[in-house]
C-alpha cells in the first residue's frame, strides 16, 4: 500500500491549559513582582532560584507508587531511571534546599522565590497548568515572631503594589487553637494523634468552606453529612450536636477587638494545653504587630481562617481583599483571598529526620494582578514607540539615523520595516503599535532640511470628538527643522 | 519474605545537570536582563512570554519518530495522548506564536523574550540542562535594515550592561556570500539545491571550527578528511585543492576596512548572482550602521563568521568579547562569543506554508554574566541587612519595632530570629549574612533610652589591619540615643 508521504503541517497552538503573555501582560506582572521583591528584600529575605525540575522523590507529595507517577505533576523518567518532574509549588523545592545546604545557609534562613509552577490538572475555564507563585519563607525560626514578621511583610507588600489600607485585611489564626477546640470537643486525643484524624480532616475542610456553605452547610458536614443541590451526598464527620456546637462556637469566636477575640478563644479551649498554647501564640503575634504599628485595620485575629493544606502546624494567615468587584454575571461580590500561608514543621524533616520549624506565605500573583486591574492600578494601553515611517526606500539610512537619535535621547523609537509601498499601511501599523507619534520625511521635507511629526494621540482624539475650533487651533501635524527632531518629539510627548 | 517497611528518606539533591541560584547570583542576572530588556524595549521590541511547555509537534526539531521522542528535549505524553515537551530555545515558540496570532500581531512583529530553556543532554562539567536565553527577533521584515537594527541593538545592549566599546566586536557575515563562494567552487548548484548538500554541511562545520582547527585542519576537512590527535578520523567534504582554495580564500577575505572586505568578496563570488546579492546586502548593512554611527570599532564585516545552525538563510552575526581572561589552567585566552544570530526564513513556514522572513539574536546570559564578573563589573559580596540582635527575649516587640523603623526609612533590616541564648551565635549569624551593622540593646541600654550600633564592616577591617591609632580613633561600636537610631545607622552606612 502506498503511504501518503506529504508532510502534515504542525498545529500552531498553545498547549491546552497554557497561556502566552504579550506586552503589558508581561511588564505589569514583572513590575508587580519587582515591587514585592523589594519589600521582601528590605525585610532581609534573600532570593533563591531553584530549577523548574526536581526529582519526583524530592517533591515528595507524589511518590512513585504507580508505574508513571504523574498524578498532579508533569513527570517523566530520566535516562538513568530517575523520575523527574516540574515543581508544583515553591515550598517543596525550598524544603529540599534547606536540607541540602543546611551547613552553608544562615540559620534562620529567610528566602523569597518567584517563578512559574506547574500542575498536571485537566485544563478548564480559569484553570491553568502553569502559573506564577511568589513566596517568602523563614526556615529555622521557632518563634512566632517569624510568623508576625511574615504578616507585617505581607501587609507592606500589598500596600506597595497599590492595594490601599482599608482595601485588604490579613487575617490570622492558629491551628493549635483549632486543635484545642477539637480536643475539648473530644475529636482529638493528643496522646493518640491518629485517633479520629479522618474526622478532623472533614472538620477542617468543612470550616474552610464556611464562606460558601454557610452555617447550616458546615453544621451538616460536622454531623451526619450534607446533601447538596445536585443531590450528591458528602459524608460528615459524625459529630454529636454538642460537639458540633463547640466547633461552631470557635468559628463564631471573632469579637470586635483582638483582645476580646483572644479572651473568647481562651474560654473555648479551656482545659486543652495545646489550645492554650495556640491562644498565647496569637496574643504574642498580635502584640508584636501592634508594637510595629500594624493594628486591626490591617491585621486581625480571625478564628474562621483555617487554610486547606494539611501540613500547617501553628499560625495560619490569609490576605483578603475587602473591596467589591462585579463578577462575570455583573453581581457584586467580595474579591476574596490573594495570599495565604502558615507555619509548617514537617517538610524539611522528610529529608533529614530532624524537625525544622518553618513559616511562610505565598502570594497568588495572577489574582493580585487581576485585583490591581479591577482597581485601575495597572493596565490601560502601554505607550508604543515613535514610528519613523519610510517614504523613500533609498533613504533608509536617514530614517534609521533619526530613530537612533531618538533612542539615544531615551525615547522609544523604531523604523517601519514592512513593505513601505502603501503609506496607509504604515499608519495602520503605527496605530496597532499604539505609537504616540509618526515621523514622516519625504523628498520635499528632506530637501528643505525638515521633518513632519504627526501626533497620533491628538489625531485620534480630534478624529473622534474635536470641534472645528479645536481642529484649527491644534493641528495634529507639524513640520519642524530636522535638527530639532528630538526636542520637538519631546514636546509632543509632553516631556518638553 | 518480610519486606523492610521503614520509610526511606528522599535524597535532598539538585537533579543532575540542574543548578540552584542564591542571593546575588539571582539579582545580578536579573539586573543584567532588566538592562538588556530596557535596550530592546527602546528599539520598539515588545515582551513575549510563552509557557515553558510546548507540544512536541510545534517544537518541530524533534518529531515523534520514536516511541518516546525525548531525544534532546524533556518530553512526556499527556493524558490526551499529545506529546508535550519543555522548550529547548525561544525561537521555536516564537515561530509558533507568529503563526498562531498572525492576524492579530503587528507586522513586522518585533519581540523580545527572556527565560529558561531546557536541554535533555547528558550532564557534564559546565554543561547544564536548564539555562537562560535572552532573545530579540523581528518577524515579517524582509529588508536587511532589520538585520542592521539587530546588530546595532546588540552593540547597545553589550555597552549598557557594562562591556565598554573596544572590549567587544559584533561580526557580520552573510550565508548568501558563502553559498555564492560554494557556487563558484562548484559545490552548489542553485537549480538543484539538494545536490552536494551533505558536502556543504561539512564545509559549513569546517569553517565554523576555524578558531580551533586552524588553516591546516579546515583544509583537511574540506578535502579527504582529518585525523585528530586521538586517532579519530573525520570524513571530509572531498573538495579538490582548487575548490578548497576558493573556500579558504573566502575565510581569508577580511581586509582592513569594510569597503575593502566587500570589494574582495565581490571578486570571490563573481559569476554567482546569489553571492553578489549577499555582498550587496552586506554593503547595505554596513552603510545603514555607519549612518547611525556604528563604525568598525563596534560592528565589522568578517567572512569567517558562519554560525553552526543550518536554518540561517542570509545575514549571520556574532558578538565576541575581545579581552583576554585566564582560563582554568591560568593561560590567557580570548573570552570569545557571547551572542549570535541571523536571518531565518523557514521557521514560520512550517506551520502556515508561507515563507515569513525573520531575523534575530540570542544572548548567552550565563557567559555574558561570567564576562562581567571577569571584568569586575558585577559581583563581590552583596551587602546584607542590618541585624537587630536579641538580648532579651521578652523585649522582642522592641526589637521588631526598631527593625520596622529602619525598613520604613528604606534600610534593609531584620531581627535575629534564631535561639537568642548565645550572643556569639547572633554575631556569627550577622557575619554570615554580610550584615553591615548589628544593633544591640540590652536592659541597661533600654533603661537609659539608648541603643548600641556595632559597625561590622569597620570591625572586620580593624580586626584585620588597623594600627593602634586607628583603633583608638575609630571605634567600631557606638552608643546613640534610641530616638537617633535611623539617623545613626544612616551615618554608619555612609548615607548620612
Amino acid at each position: 500500500m502506498a503511504k501518503d508521504k506529504s508532510p502534515r503541517r504542525p498545529r500552531a497552538e498553545t498547549p491546552k491549559g497554557f497561556r502566552d503573555y504579550f506586552g503589558a501582560d508581561v511588564t505589569e506582572r514583572k513590575a508587580m513582582l519587582d515591587t514585592i521583591a523589594e519589600v521582601y528584600h528590605r525585610y532581609g529575605f534573600d532570593p533563591l532560584e531553584t530549577s523548574a525540575v526536581e526529582t519526583v522523590e524530592a517533591l515528595g507529595k507524589y511518590l512513585p507508587d504507580v508505574d508513571r507517577p504523574n498524578e498532579g505533576v508533569f513527570a517523566w523518567q530520566d535516562e538513568d531511571a530517575d523520575w523527574l518532574a516540574l515543581r508544583y509549588d515553591l515550598t517543596a523545592p525550598l524544603a529540599r534546599v534547606a536540607a541540602q545546604y543546611r551547613n552553608d545557609l544562615p540559620s534562620p534562613y529567610r528566602r523569597y522565590a518567584m517563578g512559574p509552577v506547574w500542575r498536571n490538572e485537566k485544563p478548564g475555564p480559569g484553570r491553568f497548568r502553569q502559573f506564577y507563585q511568589c513566596d517568602a519563607d523563614t526556615v529555622g525560626a521557632p518563634s512566632v515572631a517569624a510568623d508576625a514578621e511574615i504578616c507585617a511583610m505581607l501587609s507592606d507588600a500589598l500596600e506597595a503594589v497599590g492595594i490601599p489600607r482599608g482595601d485588604y485585611l490579613v487575617r490570622v489564626n492558629n491551628r493549635k487553637v483549632l486543635n484545642g477546640v477539637m480536643e475539648v470537643a473530644g475529636v482529638l486525643n493528643t496522646a493518640d494523634p491518629d485517633h479520629m484524624a479522618h474526622e478532623r480532616g472533614i472538620v477542617l475542610r468543612a470550616i474552610d468552606k464556611f464562606d460558601r456553605l454557610g452555617d447550616a452547610g458546615v453544621r451538616a458536614l460536622l454531623g451526619a453529612g450534607r446533601l447538596d443541590e445536585s443531590g450528591d451526598f458528602t459524608t460528615g464527620a459524625g459529630l454529636s450536636d454538642d460537639q458540633a456546637d463547640i466547633v461552631m462556637g470557635f468559628m463564631a469566636a471573632r469579637r470586635a477587638t483582638g483582645a476580646a477575640t483572644v479572651a473568647r478563644l481562651r474560654e473555648l479551649v479551656s482545659g486543652s494545653p495545646l489550645g492554650l498554647e495556640g491562644v498565647v501564640e496569637l496574643e504574642t503575634i498580635a502584640g508584636l504587630l501592634d508594637a510595629q504599628g500594624y493594628g486591626p485595620d490591617r491585621i486581625e485575629i480571625d478564628p474562621s481562617v483555617v487554610r486547606g493544606l494539611g501540613y500547617y502546624t501553628g499560625p495560619v494567615f490569609e490576605a483578603e481583599l475587602t473591596f467589591e468587584i462585579l463578577d462575570e454575571k455583573g453581581r457584586k461580590r467580595q474579591f476574596g483571598s490573594v495570599s495565604g500561608g502558615g507555619r509548617y514543621d514537617g517538610l524539611v524533616e522528610r529529608f533529614t529526620g530532624q524537625k525544622v520549624p518553618a513559616t511562610g506565605v505565598s502570594i497568588g500573583v495572577d489574582r493580585l494582578l487581576a485585583a490591581l486591574r479591577a482597581k485601575g492600578r495597572v493596565g490601560g494601553v502601554a505607550p508604543g514607540p515613535v514610528v519613523v515611517t519610510v517614504m523613500d526606500r533609498d533613504r533608509m539610512a536617514d530614517y534609521q539615523a533619526m530613530a537612533s537619535e531618538l533612542r539615544r535621547a531615551g525615547i522609544r523609537a523604531e523604523v517601519y520595516l514592512g513593505n513601505p509601498k502603501q503609506f496607509g499601511n504604515q499608519l495602520k501599523y503605527a496605530d496597532k503599535r499604539a505609537a504616540p507619534i509618526a515621523v514622516i520625511r519625504g523628498g520635499d521635507e528632506a530637501a528643505r532640511g525638515a521633518v513632519v511629526l504627526k501626533d497620533l494621540v491628538l489625531g485620534a482624539r480630534i478624529a473622534a470628538e474635536a470641534s472645528v475650533e479645536e481642529w484649527k487651533s491644534q493641528p495634529a501635524q507639524v513640520e519642524v527643522a530636522r535638527a530639532d527632531l528630538v526636542a520637538a518629539v519631546r514636546r509632543m510627548l509632553g516631556q518638553g
